[in-house]
């Protein structure tokens, strides 16, 4: 049963004025990307990843271009621990990429993380205590100062092994549950491990600043993030991190607020995988920053690639309207949308501007290894005249009268609603044929003589079936298709204008033959419309004609 | 191929000055919530909804709270068309409802707008056409001053079809494409339709501000709305609605800001289905606000029937990370949120605060139909003693002691690391029993005849096998475990100290049985284990001791 009074805020606010980031408009410059996807995300999995996929995770990471990856939780279970070994004693780890190991801070963890680390050529040492007031009064039942406690002496436990293995050690520090502590506690806290680590220009400090559980908006999140940054001792010697989580449903904004806010570092995993709803989706914070001109210094050019290794390695899916990478996040089945991306693709055609602006397309989908036909214009009951055109444009090679494609458009939506089912290009180029091309009817013309006139006039003799009956006729028209057509309105006695005629060769058919499209006005006002294939162009345009009228 | 360079920001800055919202810290009252699940949730599918789903889902909606409902663009499609009249001719929609129409600012689809209206109690009729600059330059191929015109003429039409009709309609109207218009632009052409329909007190406008596509950070569509909430004119005759997307993943901070900034009303959907990466999640929005202890005035007590609907009607699936919805947002596999959790629900039901605050639960489970045991502690290698000690506790009623639960929760992760698989309740306690109940070995107690002595004392006479031979034994102790303890060490030579011994009722069994659990430290100092379970609480701990013996 829902009760709003069962809950209240469980953030603290920081002391007012730390909004200076508001000043700021977006993310200028790529932060320091460190993915957890083989920590975090791998420990929110219902099964968590065996040796073998996780070297496989860990080399993909590498290819799109982490340079920090957390490894995992040695001292957590037997797989981490083999896992963090077989990166070292397999030389798996290229020397301008980190690893980077959690642990407690807690003595015997500790030292079992020393252990897993032994022969690794450099790392992250990354320890943690939750610090919230809520797990200092319920799960640990202690005070600020032992909490602080448990902090410090992790830190000089690390700095004490380290400088004993002689190990090429960084240090990290999290405040866990940073969002349900008072920040001015847990800059005590940090500043006391810092003063432990006394960290320099060459070997920097890691504070790293969870969202643990997601407990407030974002704004609140980001003021929080620039007192720290403001407040925090060593800053110019410390890299300011965020682990956002997703709790609220703003992963997102707490990071790109966040970097406004003084952020240098970045903590995620690809397409939020992790604990309950995830962690920070490093793919939406990347492609958001590339969207915007920014460079995101990694690499997405085959997304497909990755969520389809991504899938295997975790078991998750990625979600159909996950940002950039979903199977639905370029379609367009709305017929006002398509017809816009349709303009809008033959103005970057012909204008060649300086950037991509084409409406409802935020990216241009190939330069994820995406397409155009398959991803973007989706045929429907709810699509359009554009979508339909572009398809059978760009697919088929056929430029359709304006009006007619109006009409094929009304075909395949009415089609795609009585059959409640999406339509396939093939299936649209189908629907076209059977609706216009060789349609059968009352009338058909077998054959035709022409004879050019002095006065640049055309006489046809035109032999037609009528119903059952063949019959010839021969009329006079100021082109060829005119004269057939007026053979034949005066052979059937037929009314109606012929109002458009187009063709075109047929680029993408391998026997050159052309297509013409014919449309007549019926007198009720009506359009009709027909299509002929033929090598020989008047041949082509007497079967429209004539599908046009068998159409009326 | 990836190249950044193609790309620059297209949104367009509003006046400096609008950053009033960063003074309001949370959203303090429910916007009103429109939703549009059936129009730009359902264009958005690969296989839009049947009449019936559609019905069916309006009724959902209306049961889950929604008072504004967006049922379609009926001059679309054909099955749209006939889900409005459905809804009218069945008198399908209640007294407190309102149904809203889209409709472009073209007269022919406002005409059969206004036509499948008829009948309808009441209305909200919305109207739009895209402002952006991409879209005039690209699409419309038009100025300012025309795109205006479109959007003031459609206004007029609305009114005077209102006024013929005699409807009881409302308006609305969205400059289309908001994001990528001109801040004063767009508000130049709402405050000009705004002129045309003169709203009142009692018929007041809708304006609508979609980010179609979203091109900002979160705090810069703040600043858009303050700019337009504080310039509207009639801003008290104006319910001021936002429709955001989520191109960037940024659909809940966009609205949750946007509220801060002046926005009345709120259109998205369930589940944040719709165009592309979808609509703004409205679950996620509302039990956001629940999780702050604000009434949202939606009801979603029994989120696993609304995801079923829902999914059943779309074909889309709920994701799994999805917040407050998915199928893993509750679940704790890692050892120390497990623990946590554990410690956190016993604060709560040993202290009874006014508020919940359980660690890593932002709300309680329960309150949306969810529950503890199935969805919240989960066990994998990753997990820890107090995960596994919770099932064992609330499933099967078993208080280990505290070092005996943590031997079983290494048993536990072990053999899910092994098995490579999430180990269920129902497995935990077949491996909880297999590993110290009857646990098989050279020796067995079969027989024991309790003596009391005078100085308190008991002698223990035990017949028992050692090895495949059976003998028999008298020792004293200061109890009966004691004394039997004392003859098995004297028969067979054992050496070790009975350190632990526990027992209580076991209350979920139906024939009234007692567990008893032992713990004996070897010479070595390691612990073995234990378990007995018996109607007579001497047999049980019997039972436990002669297990842990053989578990040496």
């Amino acid at each position: 049963m829902m009760n709003p009074g069962k809950y209240q805020r469980q953030y603290f606010m920081p002391p007012k004025g730390y909004q200076k980031w508001t000043q700021k408009e977006y993310v200028e410059k790529a932060p320091i990307w460190c993915s957890v996807d083989l920590r975090d995300g791998n420990q929110a999995l219902v099964i968590p990843m065996s040796l073998e996929q996780k070297i496989d995770f860990f080399q993909l990471l590498v290819k799109i271009g982490f340079k920090e990856i957390e490894v995992g939780f040695p001292a957590a279970s037997e797989t981490e621990y083999e896992f963090l070994r077989a990166l070292i004693e397999q030389d798996l780890i290229p020397d301008d990429v980190t690893v980077q190991v959690l642990t407690q801070a807690r003595e015997h963890i500790i030292r079992k993380t020393f252990e897993a680390l032994k022969g690794c050529k450099k790392a992250i040492v990354h320890v943690y205590n939750s610090t919230s007031f809520a797990q200092r009064q319920q799960v640990f039942k202690k005070s600020k100062e032992e909490i602080k406690k448990i902090a410090v002496d992790g830190a000089k436990l690390l700095k004490e092994l380290t400088d004993e293995t002689g190990g090429n050690y960084r240090f990290e520090y999290s405040p866990e549950s940073f969002t349900g502590t008072e920040p001015h506690y847990a800059l005590e806290v940090c500043n006391a491990v810092l003063d432990v680590w006394q960290p320099t220009a060459v070997q920097k400090a890691v504070i790293n600043l969870p969202s643990t559980v997601q407990l407030s908006l974002p704004h609140v999140y980001a003021s929080q993030i620039e007192y720290m940054s403001k407040n925090l001792k060593y800053r110019e010697n410390v890299v300011l991190s965020l682990h956002p989580h997703n709790d609220r449903g703003s992963g997102v904004s707490d990071s790109e607020l966040g970097i406004l806010a003084g952020a240098d570092r970045i903590e995620g995993t690809l397409f939020g995988n992790g604990e309950r709803t995830g962690n920070v989706d490093i793919v939406t914070l990347a492609m958001n920053m590339y969207a915007q001109g920014v460079d995101p210094k990694l690499d997405f050019s085959d997304m497909p690639h990755i969520c389809e290794k991504y899938e295997s390695y975790t078991g998750m899916k990625v979600d159909e309207r996950s940002p950039y990478s979903g199977a639905l996040v370029f379609a367009a089945f709305s017929g006002s949308h398509q017809d816009a991306i349709a303009k809008g693709m033959h103005w970057i055609e012909s204008e060649d501007p300086d950037h991509w602006t084409v409406p409802y397309l935020p990216i241009d989908p190939t330069d994820i290894g995406r397409n155009y036909d398959a991803d973007v214009i989706r045929i429907n009951s709810q699509s359009g005249k554009g979508g339909v055109g572009y398809i059978l444009e760009t697919r088929y090679g056929l430029n359709l009268p304006p009006k007619m494609q109006e009409s094929m458009s009304y075909v395949a939506k009415d089609r795609s609603d009585h059959l409640h089912k999406e339509l396939l290009p093939d299936e649209i180029f189908s629907l076209f044929k059977e609706t216009f091309e060789h349609v059968n009817g009352s009338y058909d013309v077998n054959e035709v003589h022409f004879r050019q006139l002095p006065d640049s006039e055309i006489e046809a003799e035109v032999t037609l079936t009528a119903g059952d009956k063949e019959t010839s006729k021969t009329a006079r028209g100021n082109g060829r298709l005119d004269a057939v057509s007026n053979a034949l309105k005066a052979a059937c006695h037929l009314e109606y204008d012929l109002v458009t005629y187009q063709e075109h060769a047929l680029t993408q058919s391998t026997s050159s033959k052309a297509i013409a499209y014919v449309g007549i006005k019926k007198p009720d006002g009506k359009l009709s419309w027909g299509a002929g294939v033929d090598p020989d162009i008047i041949r082509a345009s007497i079967d429209a004609l004539v599908s046009a009228i068998n159409n009326r």
